[in-house]
Order: structure tokens, then sequence, then C-alpha cells
């Protein structure tokens, strides 16, 4: 890194998170152990990948398993998600080396412990972090309950809702969570956002398959499909446009409660179907935000923070987010996740996008520790472009490329979740 | 940029210009005001797209729409498409900020005015622009007159055939100016490219939406097809078989005329239908060059300039480019053109496809004072990658370097289109 | 090249190769003359496309021919290709002029004459090119004699048996080489693994079309579409069904006879029917690996290494090798071997895929003297990676560094290959 890139990238570090999506479970925030870390689906599915049998990772514990892993781990020192784990240990356990030898199994597994076990544990992650508050991903039945909503900001996920009610399980927890049939979809989702805005939720938020290309059923079939679905029905394109019902009646409700509705576009589920816990979704480059035409026209006043798993896809995003005016890039997300394509994709949006439209990344995290890690790889990144793209190649000034940069990573998730 | 860079922009900069692609009005080609400029679908849409109802666009004038455009223009100085507005500001207008402070609005306009008024103004660009010719577009029934031919290049725009002939007006228009029914459609386009090369045009050209995909159909069918579109038929089906028929006559009076057609390939027209003028249409990333393979073996004597939509379509253009000797890459097209992708693109093409099948850029403006920040962007990612790629890491010379930027930025455009 | 990267990359030279896709033929591997340079298809083609009549090119002989060619090829000296040709000359004609020039032509044919005509040419140019063994592409009838397989390693090339096997002069091909019936698929294959691997046979190969996507299909299905392919049934999707059934059996055989299955995705032939020998094939980038889900997860005993003739499908390929144990990223095939592809897809699977699961190159050659600047070509590019990304960005030393690029291209070719 040359002294500019350090230089701003330091001053981007100084800049105080809110991170605007992530799966912490806000009463275990936390890591209780070097298990949880290592328990990372980023980590298992690549230690698998490089040999290690699932079945060795799922009957192993506690020390047993930071030696495996720690020992898979080895063949896959290469990727960027390593060196989260390298950064982790070194900012939270002490520990400085390039590679974390499987014979430091024991010695790290126990000093972990040690430290995690500290009742300001996680105090001290948010401060190390630098993190003011981080956005939760709820079930839509969550009781959203025993947590502070300042710092742990909850977000209605409603993947179960479009794509699984079909399933009478997911009905019954429906019938729970709003008191009325699935049917009764506008009164049931009123009775939902009414209960998140209450407990302080900011986002509504959905993951969906690379084919989906959702329309607007009139209220007649959507009636219908919904009666079919309740019903049991596997007729295929009563399920479809049940779902394509549901998804636009989110959509009306994110309009009401004013909740920006996240859309993180292109994952197809279990495509390994023997991978490891949460390393079994891939995805199929064949898709386009052309599928997202109708809801952007018919709902002008709803903002879609909009989340692309593939970085050949970022180029319809930018182009999108330049025309719609409720469409927003949104962070680097899993598979595009990597610095090769969130430079390339950053460069791009800088480019095109107006800057009040992008919210620059999000932590994605199951456990706090690793929003340091994630978010400094983006910071670097994000630097180097500045770097390169304002200060060389456009002659900005260090301080007005750092103000693009604070309102990428801070300004817009205030203004756009309204926190 | 570094000092070898900087060196290879000016050398580029001094090389005299004949822009192949523009939609200048050539009775009034440069700006009257700063109105003009900042009327651009670029900044309209991205003011628009940054939370400026078009409703205020469209009502404002004058020193009020300055104004009010360049107060939500401050939400967008990241782009690079306001790097041009700065340019122009800088190079034409005296006014040397990397802002153009709203507070100026007045002083700018009232500038403008006076400058622009000047009755050597034209030429005045032309000059500041170090550019010899420019490319017009022209409806199929434009007059061609009033204007010089050596300067302003007719260009026959076929959009309007191909797509919209089943329209009863647009087929009033091509009676009166082919003398004939639409039925009789070879023979209606030799009056037209026999009017067209009269006064002087170089070439045929079309932009066309993602999913076309045209096959010729037989003589027969194709007369059926033109009937029926005469007839007013709704029958879908039909109609594509008129567009394809239209669409492969056009390429039979390009080889007859020995006109290049220049295809620019992935628009869908009207994506976001509240947009602001010009500003509503998109792309869908999921088309291929394979749509083009019969043509291309069809018409192996007409040369087919090719823009695509997409970064992500780059590799196709130059691979088709590298094998078709009747390929030609042109240019970087609207979404297309951003530094980010400009460079990435002009990299694979200088790696692959011959030297002389490449028409480096167009300016596609609509005023003449667009040509010049817009090619500098171009020079910019051009010298960049000649200095590194050919300069750096194959060790070329310094003039050598130039000589092929000299070929791509204007041998090619002579030679390909005969100016 | 600054210092850093040009000394990583003088240590990648040092690396003994094992080349693991060629098409070298055992018992010419060398060329004879200049001719067998310049007649390899990149050079045809691209003075093809730059203007030079098929005719002249099948019509023309030796020093006309290189003379022809070399003269058309001044058109195409910016491209990578040409500058194989350039370091060629270099190391093994002592020819040192960046362009060769058309008037070197009798020279450079005469002097390509008597250094090739050494007999330790061969040898000679394995010594210089540092290389160990190279890999062949062989039809299922070879009768792999003649060579010795520890120098030219056996590869079963499949497209005939899996695309061709409708075609009755294919079928008697089979018949002679397993002396069973089409329909005896499984029977038949065993007899050409068992050759194959008998006679050292270290792989076996496809390459596909981008739409194909196998799904496996019933015993009973399966015979009865090899049935109706055998008597020459025409129906369109028992031809599908066969080839599907030919492709599974494939992948079982491989598992059998403990075989990586090199996969080679996206060519779609004859495109351009005029084009010159090997100068008719393209791709159409509306392809995903998502079609090989049923196969990666059917067979997971079988390694996968895939080669992906696009940049855009790079994601798709470090994503599922990131994912699947089975997959492997191998090498830069064709369309996308270009060092602005080569270079961005290297980073991207050096992110994100377990360094064991990467083969760096092979060369693709049909002549021996092009295995030096095309790996050269690569190690330029892994060099660059390894400089700005490892040992600038991630502070890993040089020689952590070397020894991930000695993992990927020494190593895993020998683990992998099990040579």
């Amino acid at each position: 890194m040359d002294s500019l890139t350090r230089r701003l990238f330091e001053e981007l570090c100084r800049i105080r998170l809110i991170d605007p999506h992530s799966h912490i479970v806000p009463t275990s925030p936390a890591s209780t152990s070097l298990v949880d870390l290592l328990g990372y689906h980023y980590f298992t599915e690549l230690a698998h990948s490089a040999g290690l049998a699932k079945d060795r990772i799922v009957e192993s514990r506690d020390e047993d398993l930071v030696e495996l892993l720690l020992t898979h781990l080895e063949g896959v020192t290469n990727t960027i998600q390593y060196s989260w784990l390298v950064e982790i240990a070194r900012t939270f356990l002490d520990y400085d080396d390039p590679v974390i030898s499987p014979r430091d199994a024991r010695l790290l597994f126990e000093r972990s412990i040690q430290k995690m076990s500290d009742p300001n544990w996680t105090e001290h992650v948010f401060h190390a972090t630098n993190l003011d508050a981080i956005f939760l991903t709820n079930d839509f039945d969550d009781p959203l309950e025993g947590f502070d909503s300042a710092l742990y900001v909850p977000c209605l996920r409603t993947d179960d809702l479009v794509f699984k009610l079909d399933d009478p399980h997911v009905q019954n927890r429906w019938r729970k969570a709003t008191g009325v049939e699935p049917t009764r979809m506008e009164e049931g989702l009123s009775v939902l956002f009414k209960r998140f805005t209450q407990k302080g939720a900011r986002a509504c938020a959905i993951s969906v398959p690379p084919d989906f290309s959702p329309v607007r059923p009139s209220p007649a079939k959507a009636l219908m499909a919904l009666h079919a679905l309740q019903q049991g029905s596997l007729d295929r394109s009563l399920r479809e446009q049940a779902s394509h019902a549901i998804f636009f009646a989110i959509a009306d409700q994110c309009e009401a409660f004013e909740l920006p509705f996240d859309l993180m576009i292109g994952v197809r589920r279990g495509v390994y179907s023997n991978g490891v816990y949460q390393g079994q979704d891939l995805f199929d480059q064949r898709t386009s935000l052309d599928q997202y035409r109708a809801l952007f026209n018919d709902k002008p006043r709803v903002m879609f923070p909009i989340s692309v798993l593939t970085h050949m896809q970022n180029q319809e995003l930018a182009s999108f987010a330049w025309i719609f005016p409720n469409v927003v890039t949104c962070g680097h997300w899993w598979y595009a996740n990597i610095p090769a394509y969130i430079e390339a994709d950053t460069r791009a949006r800088l480019e095109a996008v107006p800057a009040s439209k992008q919210i620059g990344y999000y932590s994605d995290a199951y456990k706090l520790e690793f929003v340091l890690p994630k978010f400094n790889m983006y910071r670097r990144s994000l630097a180097r472009v500045l770097a390169n793209d304002f200060v060389l190649a456009r002659g900005w000034s260090e301080e007005r490329s750092l103000q693009l940069g604070r309102q990428i990573l801070r300004g817009n998730v205030e203004r756009i979740f309204r926190v």
C-alpha cells in the first residue's frame, strides 16, 4: 500500500460505523470461543472444499474441531477469507502470525475462552470495531425482545413469506404471528410491519433466486393463488403467483411504513446438496435486474438497496441506480465480496451512481468479531479507488475524497435507513 | 497521472479528430447557453436519480433551470459525467472550480449566452476540439439540407424502419420519402440509400434491443409479413418477421452502396416509464452476439462497426472481431462509457483484435461542446493502457504506441467509413 | 515491469513445467519450419480477420505462405498472439526485432528449416522450455503408440463420443476400438479406459457447447436413446438424451479408473462458416456452471478441472471451486487467454479458491515451440498478481508468494493428475 492509500485507509477507519446488514444474534452477539469463529461457513466450506470430510466437521467438538479446521485451513491461506481470521487473531487474540498453526490450536482455544468470557467482551469488540450500531436479520415471527434496538437494529426478513408459505409449518407461524389466515395477506403484513417498526426496525429484506421475475397479479388472482397455497396446492404456476402476490404486498407495506426494501438478488439454494451447513448455495449468472422493472416502476416511493451476487451484474446495478431514483447500490455480497470484485465494482459505482445512492458496505457477519476485518477489507479497496481514481486521476483533494468515503460508509446509511 | 501517461495523453490530444457518431443537429451544432449543456440527458437523469422531481425540470426555464440543476448536481459530483461539465466550464466558460456552485448560476448563464452568441462560436468549438468532421444521426426522411457534409457527415439511422414501421404515421413518412408502399421495401430503401449517399452519407446505423435475434425470412414470407404490417396486423410473429426482413434488406443496401452498418446492441427502451426525457432506457445483460451469427455470415462484404451496451459483452465483441473479417469494435457506448469499463475494454481489444478493426471512440454528443471532454476521458484511458500494457509491459517505444493510438483514433475512421 | 514483479517472474520461470493440456502430436512434436509456426490458427485467423482471403492462405506454400502471412500479420502486431511469435523468433530463431519483417521471410524460413532439422531439436525445445512432460489430446481410437508416455502423457478426448456418435463413421470407429456395439456403452468405455490408462493416460477431457445441460437419463431411457442413435434416428430429443447418457457413462468410468475429467466449457463450433481451419468457433456468454449441478453432485469422487471460455464466467468457476470439493479451476482458455482476462481471473481465483484446487495454466499448443511464450505470458500475469495482491497488499514474503506460485504451476498438476 502506497502512502497516499494508507493515509486514506487510516482516515476511513476513523469513521464510526453503522453496519446495515448482519446475522448477529443480539442476545449472544460476540463469540464465546474460537469455535464460534472457525464455525463461520466460510471456513467450514473452504476446509471442506480443500478436502475435509463433512462428517468429521459435524462430529468434532471444541479443541478437536479447532485443530481439525486449522489443519485443513492451511490449504486455504491464500484466500481473503483466511485473512479475516488472521486479522481477528491479531486484533482480538494477541496472535500475530500470518498463518495460524494447528499446533497452537489448544493455546488459542483456551485463550479465546478466557478473553471472551470477560463480561465486557461484547462492549470491547464494539469499541475496537468503532461500531455504533448493527442491523439484524429477523424472522417475521421473531419476538424482538431482550436487546437494545439502538445498538441492534431489527430488520424484517421475508424469504419465508415469499418462498415458503406453502409449508404448513410456516403457515402456522404466520397465523400465530399475525392472528389471521395467510389469505389475508395485507392485513397480516400490516400487523407484522407495525410490530417491527414499533420495535425499531429500519429495513425489510429478502434474498431471491436468479430466475425470480415478479409481476403483480390482479387482486382476484392474488387471492385465488393464496387460497390455493393455503389448501396445499402443488400447482407450480399458482405457487409462483402466490409468491409474486406476497412479494408485492410486502413492497406495499414498505411504502406504508416507510421502510427500505433490501433486495439480495441471485442466490440459488442447495446447489451442492452434500455441502456443509450454509455452504450449499451458489448462483447462475444468467439473471437481470430487468426482472424487477415492474417493481421499480410500481413502487417509486420505496427505496430498494440492492445487493447482487455477481461482479457481472454490477453494471446493471450501477446503471439501474443511475436511472431509477428508488434504486440504491448496497454493499458487496458473498461471492462478490472479494477485493478483486469489490475494487472493480466500487470504481464503476463511484463513476456512475449519485454519491447519495450508494451504501458502501455491510458485514453480513454472524459474530461481531468479523465486522472489523470485513470492513477493513472493504476500506482498503475503497482507499485504493479514492487514491487512484479521485486524488490521482481526477485531482481531487484528499479531504474531498474522504468526504465521499464518509458519505458512502456512514452518511447514506443514516439517511436512507433513517437511523 | 504519471509522466509517461501524461506525455502519451498530450500526444493523443494532438491527433485531429473525425467523430464517427453523434446526435449533433447540423443547423445548430453548438450550444446557445448553459441550458443546452445542462439539458443533456446525463445531467437531467442523474439529478432526477438523486432526488429532483421530473416536473420541476420540465417546468423550470433558463436561469431557474440552471440553478435548479446545478443545485441537484452537487449530489453527483462524484460521477464522471459531472467531470465533463467541469471540463466544459473550464475550457469554454473560463470557470475553473472543481464544483460548479449554484450560486454562480446566473453569472455562468449570462456568460454562456454572451460567449455562445458570438457568430464564430461553432468554429471556435471545432478549433478548440481539434475536430475535422463529425457524423450525424439522420432519420430516413431527413431532407439533409442546409449544412456542409464535409463537416457534418450524414448517417442513415434505421430504427424507425425496423421497429416502428407498424405505425401508420411512420408508414406515411416512408411513402413520402420513397414514393412507394412499405411492401416494396427493396425499392424504397434503394431510393433512400441513393439520396443519402449522394448527400455524403458514410454510414447506416441502428440500435437494437437485447433480445433481437434476426434471421432472414424467405422472400415470400418477407412479403407476407410486410403486407400484414401495412394492413395493421397485430400478430406478434408477423411483426417480428417484418422487422427481420427489413433489417436484412437494409444490410443488402449497405452492401450495394458500400456503407458500413453500425450496430448499437442492447438497449431496451422505456424501462423507467416515468424517467426524464432520454433517461428511460436500460438494458438486460442476457444477450449475445451469437444472435447476429446469421447476419455476419450472410453479409461478408458489409463492415459492421459494433457498439455494445455492457462491459460484460466486450469479450464477445473482441472475440467476434478477432474472427469475423467484417466485425469491427466501435467506441464505448452509454452505460459502458465510464473509465472503469473503457479502460478494461480497451485493454482486451488491443490485446486480441487486429489494430485495423478498432474504432476507438465516438462522442455520441448532442452539442459540440461535449466532444472535447468525452474524447479526453477516452484519451486518458487509452494513454493509460498504452503506457502500462505496451510501453511498460511489452517494451514498445512511445512512438510505436502512439502510432497504434493514431490508427485507433483517426486512421481507421477514415479507412472504414471512407471519409 | 517493476523489479519485484521481475524477480518473481524470473523465479517462476525456474519451476520445471508439466503442461497439462496440449494438442501436440507426439511423433512430430516440434516444428519443422516457420510454416508450422505461422500455420497456428491464431495467426491464420487473425491475418484473415485483418483482410487476407482464405483462399490465398490455402493455396500458398512454404516461403510464399510465410511471406504472405508475415505481410498480413503486420496488421495485428498489437495482439498478444503476435507477441508469442516474436518471442519464439527471438528464443529459437535468433531474430530479435519487435516486428518480423516480411522482407525477412525467406531468410527466416531457411533458418528455421536449418535449425529445426537438427535431430536434437525437440530435445532442445524441451530443454529451453524447462519442460518435463506435456499432456496430449487423443481420439478415443488413437493407437497410442510410438512415443514415450513419460514425456507425452495421453489424455482421452471424448467430444466425438458425446456429440458425434450419431455419425455412422464414428460408430464404426467405436466398434473397431471397443469390439462392441454403441448400445453397450459401459462395456465399450471400460475397454477404452483400460487401454488408455495402461498406456499412461492421466486425464479424460471434453469440450462442450454453451447450451449443454446434462442430466443423467434412467438406464432404460439411456438404452433406448442409444438404440435410436445406432439406428440413425434424427429425433432431436433422443439424440440429446444419448449425449447425456454417454456423458454420464464417461464420468462413471472416470470414477472407476480414477481419472480427472477435464471440462472445457462454452465453445460453439462453426459459427463463422467460411473461417479458416480452426478459426470458425466462437461462444455465447449466456451459459452457466449451474448446468453441471447434477454432475457435480452425482460424481463427488471424480475431480473436474474446468476451463471456461469467458472472463465473465470466471466468477462462477471460482465460486463453484470454492464450494464443490470436486471442482478445480484450470488454466485460461482460448478467448479468455489474454493478459487482460488472465490477470483479473487469476486475482479472483487466488482470493477465493483453495490453493490446492487451482491448475494455473496449460499451453493448448499444437507445436512445442509455443509452450514457452504462452507460459511466459501467464507467468508475467501471475507475477504481477503475486507482487501486487500478496507481497504488497497482504504483506506476504516473496518466498511464501512463490510457494503459492509453485503449487499452482506445478504441484497441483502432479497431485491432481497423479503424474
